[in-house]
């Protein structure tokens, strides 16, 4: 089975992903608060509206669905108390691949209601849809948007590209990949993110913002490198080890990709730049320590913790394709490679964080 | 337990019980369609809009969520090509209870388009959201609809009226039931039929149509008739026989009551004259049989297929109040009251169908 066929039935696992640890996203997400934070109170501060359209894109269904809206109210709220405005009225449209859970987000609206009384004091009225569909694709009306957030689901692409065969011992582009892999990857991004670009210019009204955060790298020419890693990539490891053990068929690992690709900076810029919608105020790189995902309270060892959360990450995706028989083995295997990786040094993340405008 | 906490526990059955029944319900949408193809060419007529909001409230999950919704659009696609206007762009918000499967819901979608296709040919895009939350609150933003549809939703009230603790042998107001109990429902039905008005009047934009269908009744003086019968009279006449049989306890019977009004018409366009906002263009009063219902080609009787259907609206209710140990024995008494009814005479639903216009 197609592996992006995979993520669609798995909830959209991959758009939302990351938010399955919450000490890990949430770090992520406070580091872009600023960025975000200035994106709304710019777009308050130039049209004083009186509704306010906010998209969460790759919601995910958890405790970071409503994490952003929370804050980006709660700032909107204090901008009006400063300027001695009257709220607006929020719509916040809540977007996630058809499989998400939207029931359990649904069942939570109240105890949002009651957390954002309690962090904004009073907030105008505040009306939530749950809006299913791929953002690879129009899922909104036309200009019915102000402001849209995502995070962490624009690292993966619609499908796995085609042309990937020979991408053997890896499981996306790394640095050992060869460069068709690697060209395959990168035009598949570059279709699936001017998509994107496409559909958002058309759903999001003239002077509105989008803040995006995902995955990506340093530079153009480091696929994938050594101190900034992915779970992926130990993933990838572990199953290499299990098919030298011949618990796993080689052409089983050989053809098993997924639609993952970490774009640097200047490959956003120049896709934001081709499609001319919207032009970008910020961009910025910054890295997560895969230790944000320890909970030192916790007994369990560190190692065996971030494997757990690898595991939450990336165990729908293999379970479909390899059997639930060898999961446990797969994640062992995680872990030793883990514990050997964190005793040579940190690990981190790279992300991107961009914030645009749209023009005309 | 409230009975309208466990209407709202279990998936608001109050508003989506009918929706059960495909084949009672589609009768009745069918004796409406020239209401709603009315209401909605007019409002196409006079704005030509090149977007459409469209929400019906009270969706449920099942074969009839989209039924209506697809009605609809082959309306105005039709207007459209005798026109020969463009398609306009379809927003169309489901809304149920938070406890609604919206999750099935979204997963249909595709098979909704596909339907949709092949009755309407091309059609414009169509933007599907989901709209938890009750109808008897704001749950849109200001002027954001345009069409608004309900079809047996507002039968059901917010709340058990209160002053109803001497409605002894009865479950909602019926012919025995004491005055004071008449008023107390009629009171809770004007409050809550107001108040549903009065959200509308402000999501609705002026011009604006709402098509709403819902039990009635004929008369203002007729309660509950032998005729006109509803599936709660049948459940309260066996509860009644079981409480004689002294396997259900009668103070347990006596604190039983389910929010359920049916008004008549003139009660009901008496709210919408007193609220304003709207201007009712077409009231009708219609009967369904009750045997509209029974499927000939299915293998068993017309009474237990009745009965059947009586279980999947009225069971949810009653099992949380009364226990899952005494429902077999609940059916088996509504099946002889059934088949003793039936054998003398036709039994019917009386429903009205109301047609509004947001005024100013």
């Amino acid at each position: 089975m197609d592996v992006a066929q995979v993520l669609h039935m798995n909830g959209g696992i991959g758009e939302t992903s990351y938010a399955n640890n919450s000490l890990l996203q949430r770090k992520a997400v406070s580091l872009t608060k600023p960025i975000r934070d200035e994106a709304i109170q710019c777009f308050y501060r130039e049209t004083f509206p009186r509704s306010l359209a906010i998209a969460e894109l790759g919601c995910s269904s958890g405790p970071n669905t409503f994490f952003v809206t929370c804050e980006l109210i709660e700032t909107v709220e204090k901008l009006c108390r400063d300027l001695n405005h009257r709220s607006p009225e929020y719509t916040i449209f809540l977007n996630d691949l058809p499989s998400n859970d939207f029931n359990n987000i649904f069942k939570s609206i109240e105890s949002f209601k009651q957390k954002l009384r309690g962090v904004a004091g009073g907030f105008g009225p505040c009306y939530i849809a749950g809006v299913p569909g791929s953002f690879y694709g129009r899922i909104f009306p036309t200009n019915s948007l102000h402001f849209v957030h995502s995070s962490y689901g624009l690292q993966w692409m619609s499908q796995v590209p085609e042309g990937v065969e020979n991408n053997k011992g890896n499981i996306y582009m790394t640095s050992t990949s060869p460069l068709s892999v690697w060209n395959a990857y990168y035009h598949q991004f570059q279709r699936d993110f001017s998509m994107f670009l496409k559909c958002r210019a058309q759903e999001v009204v003239e002077g509105g913002h989008m803040v995006l955060t995902l995955l990506g790298r340093r530079s153009n020419n480091e696929p994938s490198m050594n101190k900034s890693c992915l779970i992926w990539d130990i993933v990838a490891e572990a199953l290499n080890h299990m098919v030298l053990e011949g618990i796993i068929r080689e052409d089983q690992m050989d053809s098993f990709n997924i639609p993952l690709y970490t774009p640097s900076s200047s490959e956003l810029e120049l896709e934001v730049a081709k499609e001319g919608s919207f032009t970008a105020n910020h961009l910025e790189v910054f890295e997560t320590s895969w230790e944000d995902a320890y909970d030192e309270k916790r007994n369990d060892s560190k190692d065996y913790q971030i494997t757990q959360f690898m595991r939450a990450v990336a165990e729908p995706l293999l379970v479909t394709y390899f059997g639930e028989a060898v999961m446990d083995d797969v994640f062992r295997h995680c872990q030793d490679i883990l514990a050997d990786r964190m005793s040579k040094g940190n690990l981190v993340h790279v992300s991107l964080c961009i914030s645009l405008t749209r023009t005309s």
